[in-house]
């Protein structure tokens, strides 16, 4: 058995990563670490774990040894915490960081986005994008993972394969929407029930961090737009994009049929009828599952992507675990078997 | 005009009164009281208000004279500023209060259920209960007027005429479900919309301080049960109650058209068919309405009374506003005329 | 008193002039008519009216005379009652169309987007558009109103001052989303509350039929993607958008300030700070205020144009009532004075 | 592997049930029956199937052979394809039949509750219960399953343990919540999206079908109140009944854990503190748990029990694969492994 330890694990994500460790065949959670729960029991913050779990948190400031890291923490502090454990950062553990300290490989654009979260510069180019999609190759042999954000993960699968075919001009906009778990499990007005059950709240009208790593990966031009909506796990993202020339329905199809046919985890939804015909995270909820989608208006000229995920999920600690499952050479989909509910 | 304070004006009972004094043709709103907001545009904070007010927040020290003064606060808030302000305690203005601090004119009573807020003895019986379909006459000359919870509201109007005419058992169990909204506008963990959304909590299986109010106005010994359900506002209690020998349902129908059939707010909903054929919150949200219904088993015994209401409205605010036109000798229903939507 | 009929009053926009007409000082309600609920209490189908009416729909084969007709009707029904009902087309009367008929006036462009809507040809020119802050003069005179499509009301006042003072380059991508209200009264699997809720589903990714309005009255060039989200009623509207040349935030809230500073229903709401720093429709439900908003790049280029309504009210209902008020030199808020909810 | 069919396989219980029987370890699909759906794929109708199945659904009329065959079928419809195919009713095939119609072994009781659904008299005895908690012996060679009502299976798992132990006084109040995909698949305008959204709707005041095996299984006068609430999945029941003689919380605790301490989907859910420390059905969903609590009044008489599930799950098709599971000998947890989410 592989052990692990999730430092964050009071968090949303850090809880998801909870989850899905407890319930994986291979795997045994050593520790979860949490700096505001120590102390308290798991199941008291996170109540679905009752029964799977009689786990207790302990404090983060020292981090136990284990096979396999997982950093389920705020932006800055993986990086701190890396730095100040160097055990940890020169041991044979494998690193799975869920923050964004390394999803940004180019120094300046890290800073321009993440102003507040400094890293050591010799790690900024060392970490393997958590996206099996792309690069599972150099993640079979990674020991440092970093796993992209929840709208950019859902939209650089829209776009990637397009991209890489060369098909999209470069400016693209990207229409994301999420539930309230984005936000994390702190107390804030703005967060409360009262106050975000019913919203549509453009809170990145401009400049979302995520528009970052998706320009990063794909080469193209991005710039997104951030929407609350009423759910709490669930994001969608709409990419309006464009094609160089004129193209036809099932070019794209085949496009993305070729990129996912075979993977465990991608859906190619694009259908003619029917009441989920295009990607949405409803029926993804608690999956692993990214679906991507497309429409084509009948010029063959504008394309809009779709994509949809668990942000928790895909979007973070599921996508987290398939990397694991590559990692080691495993089946990807061990402990991540949950198929989604209908309704 | 009249001119009128609001204290507490930052919190959701507290911007409902300040929405529909700002509405009201015969009021004129002098002050908007909030310790935290201080300073601070009220549309800021109520950004429903945007076009409708250009007041500041101003601090809640000292409370400016008016000629009616509205405590929208915290329990035991309203005791310590009457106390506080002797001034206002011994001047000609009308106090309507929102908090539970005159709510029980039983010392002990008041003591059990709120044991943190203290009030000064003398002034604990010289509130008339804010519930102008039984205490109309003494709201019309009142000086002191304490408005009732929002479940304790709905479950009165509901038990009411039936315990008058003698025809329940003593013993009722009362089944209140609860929005948001009534859990107030401070962050707290537990109302994050990602822990709240979806909820069915029983955030009080017993002695919920609701209880004590429909005790005491109706001799009944009432047991409620308090669960907050996905909603922000809107309040409905079951009451489970049986009546001491059969009775029809005509005869029940009677009884509530009789209590109720002149009243401005209350509406007696109890149809054979239909989809809305009893009361729910969900077509009164933004309105004074409390709908009010029964069921009764074929055995003529066993009776479900059903009562409905939004609590920042009938439930606080809006009442808090019938019970000023009453006194006022207005129309009941000025600055009260929204009628509710559907869907 | 003027005297109303109302046509499709069943419907969602139907009961919705029902629910503003029973509310309004000058008009009183001649008849409802509905094809589906001739016979039934108009309050069993629309509960919220419970208390202000007792009338009885009527059947809509002959709609009787009135000095002002609402015809909430599905598209293509307005149409031809006009033509079977040539008294009406010749009286008098003040005809306010709430469908789709007569909103685009290029008979092409409308046969395009409504195939199966056919109309008379002579009339298609002769409806001034339901758009009282752009044509207020021509709506004082106007015997025929065409109420503009939801969201194409909110894209089009978003859209227009910037598009008047030849600001914005042609291209524009509008990315709506909207309630299930909009869906219609109709029971339909999809629209089912277990299929809908919770959902994020772009129902229309390409040529949405509001997007012709949008185009017809801005001469841009609109491309529009529709996402019904969780929501009963509301509607939002980001159109992403770029400047001819680089343009400064006061420049632009300069331009939206002098179109709207004087409008009663549209508010600017552009931010730095705060939960409700740019338009979403939550606080808007019930009201008639359209909120616009924008966002721009640091480079002052694109813009992020962002407007919020209530469909049933200024996207329907209270966009027809405004319209009325207009048209017969009332003030443009009455029977419109409901200031939405917060929280 | 076992084979099984799925007779109404496009409902929505019937839909859960191939979602387990496809992801369980020990079971082949042979079959999905749909009398609406035929000839469609199964993941057009239940999208969530996507990448798990390529089913299309067949008709309904022939039902192939099959080691175990899931009823999921309107109440009546059951009876009748049983008595219709006689080589099911005589084959050695375990039905699992998840209507109602082999609830209610007293005939009188059943013609009561369910007038409309006729059955064979000599097979009103012959199906087991299926609640593994209660019958689990009986189910290990049981070859005709009767799998309890949602409502009523909360209900029973919370009153049975007490009961049996003698502790309750016999007259006990129900208070049932249910979402809305416990009102099936069928569009009927009640169940619109924009009429069901927000709901708190009595449906049953009354007589509620469930009320019937509550009290056929305990002994216990149950009366019964059912309440849509906004939810699409998950029932959350309150039991308000009285002891016999004063209790303490550390006796209903031990019967409680004595009942269920090793049940592998009954957790006792008793705490005095924390966000979730009663249970309800938002950390449930899609797991086959159903968590059992409860609260004391200080004097020790009234008890208030609470018990929540997933409808759809340990309210219906999750239970119906327990039930298999115990049948066959198979862990119980096979097939049902999934947590749980939080948020």
């Amino acid at each position: 058995m592989l052990t692990a330890v999730v430092v964050g694990a009071a968090g949303y994500v850090g809880g998801e990563v909870l989850r899905l460790l407890l319930g994986h065949p291979n795997v045994t959670v050593r520790a979860a670490l949490s700096r505001t729960f120590a102390g308290h029991r798991v199941d008291g913050v996170h109540p679905n774990l009752r029964g799977a779990t009689n786990l207790i948190f302990a404090p983060s400031d020292d981090i136990p040894a284990s096979d396999v890291l997982f950093l389920a923490t705020e932006h800055g502090r993986s990086a701190e915490l890396l730095s100040r454990s160097p055990h940890i950062a020169q041991s044979a553990a494998i690193v799975i960081d869920l923050s964004a300290d390394f999803r940004l490989t180019d120094e300046a654009l890290h800073q321009g986005y993440y102003p507040k979260a400094q890293r050591p510069l010799e790690w900024a180019t060392t970490f393997v994008p958590g996206w099996p999609e792309r690069h599972r190759e150099a993640l079979r042999t990674a020991n440092r993972i970093s796993v992209p954000g929840c709208m950019a993960m859902a939209g650089m699968l829209a776009l990637h394969p397009l991209a890489a075919a060369d098909i999209l001009e470069p400016d693209v906009i990207v229409d994301a929407k999420t539930g309230s778990s984005g936000s994390g499990a702190t107390a804030l007005e703005q967060n409360l029930h009262a106050e975000r059950s019913g919203a549509m709240r453009v809170f990145a009208p401009h400049g979302h961090r995520h528009e970052a790593e998706m320009a990063q990966s794909t080469g193209l031009r991005v710039h997104m737009t951030a929407t609350g909506v009423e759910a709490v796990r669930g994001v969608q993202v709409l990419c309006h994009a464009r094609s160089r020339e004129p193209i036809e329905a099932r070019t794209l199809y085949r496009i993305y049929r070729e990129a996912y046919g075979n993977e465990p985890f991608v859906r190619v939804v694009a259908q003619r009828q029917g009441r989920y015909r295009l990607p949405e995270p409803k029926i993804l909820l608690g999956s692993n599952y990214c679906d991507v989608g497309f429409a084509l208006d009948p010029e063959g000229h504008r394309l809009t992507l779709i994509a949809a995920l668990d942000n928790l999920m895909k979007g973070g600690a599921g996508n987290g675990i398939q990397c694991l499952n590559v990692r080691m050479g495993w089946s990807e989909r061990l402990g991540l078997e949950f198929q989604g509910l209908h309704p």
